[in-house]
C-alpha cells in the first residue's frame, strides 16, 4: 500500500478522532497557550498562509493577533491576504496587524549589486525579477511598488487591519500577559526587531521566541527548494532579507529562542495528495480554499508551528550560539552559529535549533489541524 | 578692546532690544515653526542642554515636545535631565519622551573589539569607560546599566516623561501637521530610524531633517575637541553611535536634509566669557542653573538650532549625497559623500551640507537667546 494513502486511511480512522479527543480533555483542563504569529503571509496560499490555519485550528492555542511583515512579499499585499483568509476561514476575530515594510537597511538595490558581485540569489522574496522556471508557484507578479496591492484570485477583503503597528502590539501583548507571550515569526525578524528596539524589555517579557528560519548543514532532498543550499549551507531567506534585523534580535535576552531551521524541513513537503486529502475530508470553511489554492513546497511555516504546538515531534535538537552575519560580504546574512561557551562574546545567545523532527507525526497533525472542523 | 568684552557690550548695548523686537515683530506675522528636538540630552548641562534652552526661547519655534536617545548618556537618565531642565527653565508644559535605549545593530562589545582591532576611540559616549584629562566636563560617573539614573547635582525631576514612545510621538505628530514639522536630531539616529520603519512615510510627511552629526574635513582649532579629527577627519561620534540607523535615516526621502557636522563647529567655543556674560545679564529662570553648570564645548548643538533659527548665518554649504558606512571595517560609523549625480545609486539622497558660518552672528544669537526673558 503506497505510504501516503495508508497515512490517508490512518487519519481518517483513527488520528482524527484520539486527537479532538486528546484536545477535548486539554481544552477542559489547561489555559490556551498564546501566541503572536508575524508572518510574511503572501499567497494566495502556500507555507505561510498553511501554518496560520494550522494555528487558527489548535484548540491548545490562543492566537492574539497576526503581524505581517514584507519578506515572501510587501507587506500591504500580505495583509490584504491574510484578512481575505480570516473572512474564508471564519475567523475574522482574529486581529490583523501591519509590521515593517521595509527591511532596516538592506535594500533591493544592495542586494542587486551584491548579486554582482557575488553571484545570483535563487530567491529574493518580494525582489524576485524573475521567477526561476523549477518550482514555479502561483503567486502575483513581481511589482517593485510595495503598497500596490494587486487583484487576488481569492478576492479582496472586506474587514480591515489594526491601526496599531504591529509592534506596537507585540509590545502591548507581551506586558500584558508577561511570560506567557510566543512571538512565533516565519519571515524576515524586521518587525520584531523594532518591537525589541522600542522596548528594551520586550524580549524578556515574552515567554519564547520561536521562528522558522537560518540554515546549518541541511541535506539533499527530492525537491527543487533544496538545490540553493548546494553552494550556500548557511544562507536563508528569512535572514538575508534583514540580515541586521535577525542579528538584532537573537541577540535579545529572550527566555528561551526556538530555531526550525532549513536543515528539518528539507524531508517535509506538502504534497498533492496532501491537498486533496483535505479537499475529500476537511471539515473547515477554508477546506475549499485550501483545495483550490493549497501549494506544494516544504512545510518551512508548518513545522514551525508544530515543532511550538508539540515539542515531542522533534527528534534531534542542539543548544547552540546563533547569529547572523551583518558583513556585507559574500557571507551578508549568513547563519553563524557556535558550541555554548565558544561564541565570541558579542551579545550572542543559544538557541535550541531544531535538527530532525518525525516527519510521518509531524504531517499527521498537520493533517488532522488543516481537516479538523473549526473549533 | 577684547574681542569678547567687544562682543558683550554690544549684546548689552544693541543687540538684545534689536532681536527682541525682530522677534515681536515676527510673533505677530509669522506662525510658529513646528520642532521635534531629538537629543541625547546629558548633563547636568552642556552643548546638549543649551541647545534646547536656546529652542525653547526662541519666539518662531514651536517646540512639540523633546525626545531622548541614548548617545552621549543613557536614555533614562537623559530623560530625568530634560525634565528636571523645563522644571528650571518654567517650561514644564514642553512634552518629554523616551526614545531609544539602544542603538540598532552596534553594541558596547562591539565597539570594544573593534578598538583592539583598529585603535582606541577617542569619545563613545555613555560607553565611555575612563574618560580622558584633556577637555575634562563634569558629568556623573561612567555606569554599565543603561537603567540607572545616578543623583544629578540639579536634582531629580517631579515631573514625569509621556507614555508614549519617542518614536511614535515623532510619527503622530508629522501627520498631525503634515510638511510642517522639522525632526532637528542633535545625537544618534536610532529614534528616528525606528520612526521611519514604523511608517514609510514618515520622512516625506516632515517638513525636513536637520542633524548634528557626521564630519567631512574639519580644520585645526585651538581647543582639545577637534585634536580627535587629525586621524579620523571622516568619523563622528553621533553617526558612530549607530551607523546602521544614521545610513538608514540619511536614505528616507526626506522634502530636504541640513546636515551640521563637525565642520562649522571647530571654529566655535562655548566660552567661560559667555557663561559669565549670561550670569550676569540674563533674564530667564534658567540663568543660575547655566551660571552653575553650563559647560565649555564647540557648540555642535546650538550650531545645529542656531541653523534652523537662521539659516542666513550659514555663509558656506554644498549640496551633496551623504550616507554613513556600515560596513564594519576601520571606517565604521564614518561619512561617506559623493557630488550629486556622483553616488553608487544605493538610495542615498542628497543633503545640505554646512560648511561654515558667521560665528560672531551665530554668537550673538546664542547669547541673545540665553540671556532674554522666557517668552
Amino acid at each position: 500500500m503506497p505510504r501516503l494513502i495508508r497515512l490517508t486511511l490512518l487519519v481518517a480512522a483513527l488520528l482524527v478522532p484520539a486527537s479532538l479527543l486528546t484536545t477535548a480533555a486539554q481544552a477542559a483542563d489547561a489555559p490556551r497557550r498564546k501566541v503572536i504569529i508575524d508572518q510574511d503571509a503572501f499567497g494566495p496560499a502556500g507555507s505561510n498562509m498553511q501554518a496560520i490555519l494550522m494555528l487558527l485550528q489548535a484548540r491548545e492555542a490562543e492566537v492574539l493577533g497576526i503581524v505581517c511583515t514584507s519578506g515572501d512579499g510587501w507587506r500591504d499585499e500580505e495583509v490584504a491576504n491574510t484578512l481575505r483568509l480570516l473572512e474564508i476561514a471564519g475567523r475574522t476575530e482574529i486581529p490583523v496587524y501591519g509590521g515593517a515594510v521595509y527591511p532596516l537597511v538592506n535594500s533591493q538595490a544592495r542586494t542587486q549589486v551584491w548579486e554582482r558581485l557575488h553571484g545570483a540569489l535563487y530567491y529574493k522574496g518580494a525582489w524576485t525579477e524573475t521567477w526561476p522556471d523549477q518550482g514555479a508557484v502561483r503567486r502575483t507578479p513581481y511589482h517593485a511598488d510595495p503598497f500596490l496591492v494587486p487583484p487576488s484570485p481569492i478576492g479582496a477583503p472586506r474587514i480591515k487591519p489594526q491601526a496599531e503597528h504591529g509592534a506596537a502590539f507585540m509590545v502591548r501583548k507581551v506586558h500584558e500577559f508577561p511570560g506567557q507571550v510566543t512571538i512565533l515569526t516565519a519571515g524576515p525578524m524586521t518587525t520584531v526587531a523594532l518591537a525589541a528596539r522600542l522596548d528594551p524589555s520586550f524580549a524578556a517579557t515574552a515567554e519564547q521566541l520561536v521562528f522558522m528560519g537560518a540554515s546549518f548543514n541541511p541535506q539533499p532532498a527530492d525537491n527543487d527548494f533544496a538545490k540553493e543550499f548546494v553552494h550556500s549551507p548557511r544562507r536563508e531567506f528569512n535572514m538575508r532579507w534583514d540580515a541586521e534585523a535577525a542579528s538584532l534580535v537573537l541577540r535579545e535576552p529572550w527566555k528561551q529562542i526556538t530555531a526550525v531551521p532549513v536543515d528539518p524541513t528539507t524531508r517535509t513537503f506538502f504534497k498533492r495528495e496532501f491537498i486533496d486529502h483535505i479537499a475529500a475530508t476537511g471539515k473547515a470553511p477554508f477546506t475549499r480554499y485550501l483545495a483550490d489554492y493549497g501549494q506544494s513546497f516544504p512545510m518551512w511555516d508548518e513545522l514551525a508551528v508544530a515543532v511550538w504546538l508539540r515539542p515531542s515531534l522533534v527528534t534531534r535538537s542542539q543548544r547552540m550560539l546563533v547569529d547572523i552575519d551583518t558583513s556585507f560580504t559574500a557571507g551578508y546574512g549568513g547563519t553563524l552559529s557556535w558550541p555554548v561557551g565558544g561564541g565570541p562574546g558579542l551579545g550572542e545567545r543559544d538557541a535550541i535549533v531544531v535538527q530532525d523532527v518525525d516527519v510521518p507525526a509531524f504531517e499527521q497533525l498537520t493533517l488532522d489541524l488543516l481537516t479538523r472542523a473549526r473549533p
